[in-house]
């Protein structure tokens, strides 16, 4: 069992068992983050570059923790003042920091694909971290992770996908996985925010407490308050009213239900206080795992391009640093 | 003698045997910055994390030094580009953060308390590098560290604190821990800018050459501009001719005594540039003590913290690196 | 042979013997990146600061990856939000970095010569990033690594620089070298984008055809849209209907000519598709050879600085990191 995919595209089109081995690698790096002391020499002397051309603080910082504690190198390359704002299009600044001579370059960007285009036209492994609304894996891969924690497995669960499912990248990637999983989804939200194409990934449902009965599991979606008053909906008060998790709709879910949220959470919009810090909230492990499973991401991207590249796979054995030529 | 609080919240409450104790394991650790090899292995595989609400590329920065002169791993998290611009409250930002399991978190934040709010309620050691009107423990330590290198003492001394004391944090910082090591204080500025319960800390003048009279130390506050023509003060005109402090009204001072400031100097309004640059002036010696003192902080907060944590004393003794499994 | 100057703050003014110093140096470093573990030990514990007071993603990336590729601690001070907004003077600002103990500052300044004022006021080496329209010598440096690996010399070349001479600190740099090397410049541009300075430089070419004519190296310049139909052209479509490279003109050239660009490129505008991801183009090339260009400035002034300021030949040989006192 291996992950030999050079990128992290999307979990769309990953096989039951390369999930499985994303999620095992991770479970192993967890321990790591525990330590006393955080660091393992995996990554040393790797070159982690970070393309964000969206503001995303949490993810990076994820990736950023993650990639430190592989003792990689981790640079970010933020486009608000860069090269973009020149006019530069996406391949040239990314093709740019391929030059550079990157082991992975992390891409978040507002068009949905964009890190697929990339990645036929880059030497480099690439990691997706949200692409408009088309897919952030590795999000799926820790909510996947969390469950597992929680419920000791990650098939044969009922699971709801609650809220803007349209505009969301969360919702495709879990939805995508969970099903390769064994598992059954339910999409849940107003008919305006459940897109056509969501009766593909499992049981469509307008209604919060249908659509949460009996479920194992309640991920619920952020609700971007900018989309509040366009033609979605029609205000946060009437959103909240039919859509907010509580402690009452929540009692509809199966008794040890666990509750995810991928934050930053809006308290009282889609998710009410009580059941965002109560006992069902796995939201605080989802971003403790985020961490595990973007170091075993970059771990198997960065070894395997390794090999790849070199086709020498005594290399993987990681040979000594030498003192530069003098 | 010992430093055992979790966090560096301010100065007031702390004893001056603490005090103390901090200013000795900061003087111990300025050797490092003069080395041609500046890093100690100190904290290697820790990860610092600064979340800034209020911008500080200065404080920021030296912090940042020092973390990584410790060799421990520093990850910046600015609130501009970040979760606080989606609506979510500071302490879900705190916990999400401490979620991934940092080991030290640096505030600074516009509203005063707001560090010792999420001191408890997150499991971390905190240091507040700012909040509001309040305190900025770290500035009045190298302030203390900076007198004692070039008096000798930091007890039984004048103290003139002059300029803004109603908007300063380092005013207030510095004024509990003044008096805390036995110094005579003197609070000094406009009636408009020494607010009422100055008169707890010392004593107050609102007369320059008055105030700093026999002063063996004239700390000066910076002005901030953007109060400037509001309730407090006509103009900078106005302020600068009654409180700037040139070669002339620094003659009222003890022979000897030295003049601090926190930076950025406003040169002219409210220090003159023949005493910024002249003899009397300890401001780089003050950013250079920064570093050291910020590496004392850090070393003491994070290792105490394990401690706490893990109750094994063992661990100490600083673990070798492990290799990741793989 | 060797370079012995303290700061790097231009290439006007180097020997011939010192610029080939600087890029056999480069050219030592480049088998780094290509490495499986791109790191030498070469800069351990030391801090470089990159000063940025005009954004560049680009050549600060190139810098922060040579940096961390030598182990060297790199903080990123931004002017944007720091202190610059507050009102503190350049050289306030400088000498409070300064005063943090950085080995190396990188400074990037929309002042014609502000590199060269810190570095007559400020104890540790400057690299100029580019200021004003004046100078960016690791362009120029990173320019002729990239024709000596092509061509095999930098010397009896004729070159073309093409577009805004003007406001380019590119063309300067480059035309100081390239003239000290013994090659033939040309300076090619519309009357208004070509000096009357750059007479001294070389041939002045005001038609793109005759300016290219016979070329070993054309190097283009970026046209910065935000000076078009000022008074120095009406258009971009004028622009490009007379100066833009494309394979027609470009067949004006010698034959193996070869096209550099400093980035980020204009498709369209100062140069075509065509050229820019043709056979002839070296534009990947540059930007993998900065990296190198900036290993070896930043080893060769941070290992100069070091004895300068200590008088301590010996140090050369890294001491071993030691414990902090604890």
């Amino acid at each position: 069992m291996s992950f030999t995919h050079p990128h992290l595209l999307g979990m769309e089109g990953l096989t039951r068992e390369e999930i499985l081995y994303l999620l095992d690698t991770a479970a192993g790096f967890k321990e790591i983050s525990e330590r006393d002391i955080k660091k393992t020499p995996a990554l040393r002397g790797k070159t982690v570059v970070s393309v964000f051309y969206e503001n995303s603080t949490r993810t990076r910082t994820s990736f950023e923790i993650a990639a430190k504690r592989m003792s990689a190198d981790f640079v970010s390359f933020s486009s608000s003042n860069s090269s973009a704002a020149k006019g530069e299009t996406l391949l040239d600044t990314a093709r740019n920091i391929a030059a550079m001579r990157p082991d992975c370059l992390i891409v978040r960007h507002g068009a949905s694909g964009a890190p697929h285009f990339l990645a036929r036209r880059v030497s480099c492994p690439i990691v997706n971290a949200g692409d408009g609304t088309h897919e952030h894996p590795t999000q799926a891969l820790l909510d996947l992770l969390t469950i597992r924690d929680h419920l000791g497995r990650v098939s044969g669960l009922t699971v709801a996908i609650v809220g803007d499912v349209l505009h969301s990248r969360v919702a495709r990637s879990n939805a995508h996985a969970l099903r390769t999983l064994g598992n059954e989804v339910r999409l849940v939200g107003p008919p305006t925010l459940v897109p056509r194409e969501a009766a593909a990934w499992g049981t469509v449902s307008h209604e919060l407490a249908a659509g949460i009965r009996g479920a194992d599991v309640v991920l619920m979606l952020r609700i971007q308050r900018e989309r509040m008053g366009a033609n979605f909906f029609p205000s946060v008060e009437e959103y909240s009213r039919y859509f907010c998790l509580n402690r009452k709709t929540l009692a509809e879910a199966k008794a040890g239900a666990v509750v995810l949220h991928p934050g930053p959470i809006n308290r009282g919009v889609e998710i009410a206080s009580d059941v965002a810090d109560g006992p069902e909230s796995l939201i605080m492990d989802q971003v403790t795992n985020g961490v595990a499973v973007r170091m075993a991401v970059l771990f198997l991207l960065v070894n395997r391009a390794k090999v790849e590249v070199e086709h020498e796979p005594a290399a993987v054995e990681a040979p000594r640093v030498r003192q530069a030529a003098r």
